[in-house]
């Protein structure tokens, strides 16, 4: 898939990639074109992709990418057809190429080209609050409503039948038919990445979008993100109550459950049928079955089988846990 | 106590009421009256009530519904003059029979009826900020203060020398004497309930509302749910820190202290001066006790006796917790 | 420093202030005049602090106070020079004498000085969204941003290319160069700092503010509370993630990193290089060292020292926790 909101200013020559690096063009590379950058599995032929840590080399090596900024100890989990451009900072390199492809996706500012819905053809079509005011770019199907004071910024696509509710704020997100998001929401902002540095953090570009499946409903008070090279995604049926809080490029499956102040920290996904409790934490880079059942409070920090129950922090299994608590 | 704020549009006849469920009149109760649906406990002669679960099955026995939606199962708990109808998911079907008595509870779209305050009444009896909207059925008393781009939707009854702060939202909600909420809470809002169904989540309407007692104070960004069946209810001179979240149902005493971000599934109740510490967790369906204190990051799964320090997840007496962790 | 926000009503006789707490001047200090309340740490000569746990002993035997409030089983803490005035609660008469010398601290309502952007000169200085509401006492830099529906309150100082959210609260707030704060904070606000009273809690007066450092970013959704006493300081290219809760009087280093829903009851300290994982809990009062890393969900109730990893509830040593929970 192209990226739908964030315009991608390539292609780029492959000589112009390795200048913007700092680096020298040893390997002759001058007239191939990229195209795109994308994470490793997404990534195609005359893209580039990135390859960071031995934890994904499974992934890295069925890559298709043609480029890939890697490191010199990681290059033979790659395929041979994919070219290695080796750099000291792998995830700085691909925050810099990013950049390049994607200028308009470094800045997080409020959105400039909003304006009131009563200035525009929205006004007629939507039930709407007070002080509503949408950006370029936003598509908003049948019979949809949205709450006084809300701003959907550019780059929203929201379905039909959805109800919005007062003093949320979404941009760069897909909505599907049916959702309902409450009251006072962020949804679509920039996700917590950068590189670290002791003088400037150097934040880098999130690239990625939110989408939310059909009929889902996400709670007052809650933040998602969106994703930094991939997307992050919330499934169909999924409820969520108030306070959740997910990070970039989590994926959740359909009619799952998530109760108050569950908090997913980035990259990590759960199947379908997934019900977490209150206050429940999910760490980054996990993967979380189908049909598992988290107790509130838990803190998850290993990947769970599908259809297990845990408890704990860290979790474990529920059974155990209530054994170790008699 | 009648429904202050949601119309009841009956009475129905209880047959009407059995062809709502796609029940057959077995037992030929044509000709009663159904005025109300409410909880068992509440549930008076002349009105309908549920009981799903044999954890209720004290308070069942006592009653004073002439109608009751139930298990065969569960039969025998309710007393004799309590009419029995027999169903195949009680919690479906009080769904359906309480949409159906209050048909405005179900869709917590935002409030059309709100004004500016400008063009109403209030302008001149209230401090106010900029932006504040004001919707139909609304009571504030005397010497009130209303921040910015505050949204007091319909159903909404304030009392005397209270200070509402900005961004914040209320509706259904009945706020006495001399309360503080501060900025960027959401007050009143349909609870976390639902029919869970792998297609469409069902939600069920929710026709109780908020209480919050005298000189209670609630912090920023805090989310109080209304209540489904019965309300949701903060005692006197009870204060919350910021990022609380109450669930629907909850019941809290007089004189409590809650520090920030705690979290209480629905349907518990805290006694009188119980203090919580930050970030910890209350399960629902619980009693905790007058005097309790509850360490900071707890997580309580189980009731807890008066006068009680508990701590840890899950929580324990407190002098065990320490012991245990030395 | 002098306060810079809120006006000092002061100096008082110290007959009027003995007068203020219905103490009888037995010691005949009439002629001395008080400039100023602070803390133990803070205070100089002819300025009054307070000392009532023997915890501070250490930092009141320093004290360049020349007055000061203790209990009398602590006055041998305290140096010869200073003047103790012995009181039955030492916090309930500091509070009732910040409020002689800082009226104007006590009142948190929303700001009534508040005027549109637009009607202001900021209008053409600054890149403003919708709705944009400024107090008095407001200072903003070059090339700063800020977004739709946010309230900069009274005394407020932003420094140069900040970049702040839409539906933001600040006030009583020094901001350095650089900064970002996303969607949807409330900074500034008063602590939950209070005397509990069975009838009606006595609110503290909080005349600290909130200062945060050069190239900080805020995530969404967070509060920052202003301090009592002292102030709130967040350091330099410190970063927090969404739905952070820090409350007053926290002391934060530089370069740290606080992932989201991490809470910090008050009168904490954090030095520099700290990394705070994922709905992490840091109780009040503690001194957390630099580069001190704790792991997600950790409830940290101890002092940390310097370079050191923990993890746990309560919170231990990395390797212990990982040892234990094998």
């Amino acid at each position: 898939m192209n990226n739908p909101f964030f315009k991608n200013y390539g292609p780029f020559k492959i000589d112009d990639v390795l200048k913007h690096l700092n680096l020298s063009n040893t390997d002759s590379y001058k007239t191939d074109l990229i195209h795109d950058v994308k994470d490793l599995n997404s990534a195609k032929k005359n893209e580039l992709t990135f390859f960071h840590s031995k934890k994904y080399s499974l992934i890295a090596s069925e890559t298709k990418a043609s480029y890939c900024l890697t490191l010199k100890s990681l290059k033979d989990y790659l395929p041979k057809e994919c070219k290695k451009i080796f750099v000291e900072s792998v995830l700085l390199s691909i925050s810099q190429i990013t950049s390049k492809f994607y200028p308009d996706s470094i800045n997080d500012n409020f959105d400039e080209t909003v304006k009131n819905i009563n200035d525009l053809k929205f006004k007629d079509k939507i039930q709407h609050g007070h002080n509503v005011l949408i950006g370029i770019n936003v598509k908003i199907g049948k019979n949809c409503s949205i709450g006084h004071n809300t701003i959907i910024e550019k780059n929203v696509s929201i379905g039909s039948n959805c109800s919005i509710g007062s003093n949320t704020i979404i941009r760069n997100t897909i909505i599907e038919d049916g959702v309902s998001i409450l009251d006072g929401c962020v949804i679509g902002k920039k996700g917590f990445g950068f590189l670290p540095n002791n003088k400037i953090n150097l934040k880098y570009p999130h690239i990625g979008i939110v989408i939310i499946g059909e009929n889902s409903e996400i709670g007052c008070g809650s933040t998602i993100d969106r994703g930094s090279m991939s997307n992050t995604v919330i499934g169909k049926n999924t409820f969520f109550d108030n306070q959740v809080h997910i990070a970039h490029n989590n994926k959740i499956g359909d009619n799952c459950i998530i109760a108050g102040q569950v908090g997913m920290a980035g990259s990590s996904s759960l199947g379908n049928n997934v019900m977490i409790g209150g206050q429940a934490g999910i760490s980054g880079h996990l993967k979380i079955g189908n049909n598992v059942q988290i107790g509130g409070g838990s803190g998850v920090i290993k990947d769970i089988p599908d259809n297990t129950k845990v408890m704990g922090y860290p979790a474990k299994n529920l059974r155990q846990f209530l054994k170790d608590n008699k």
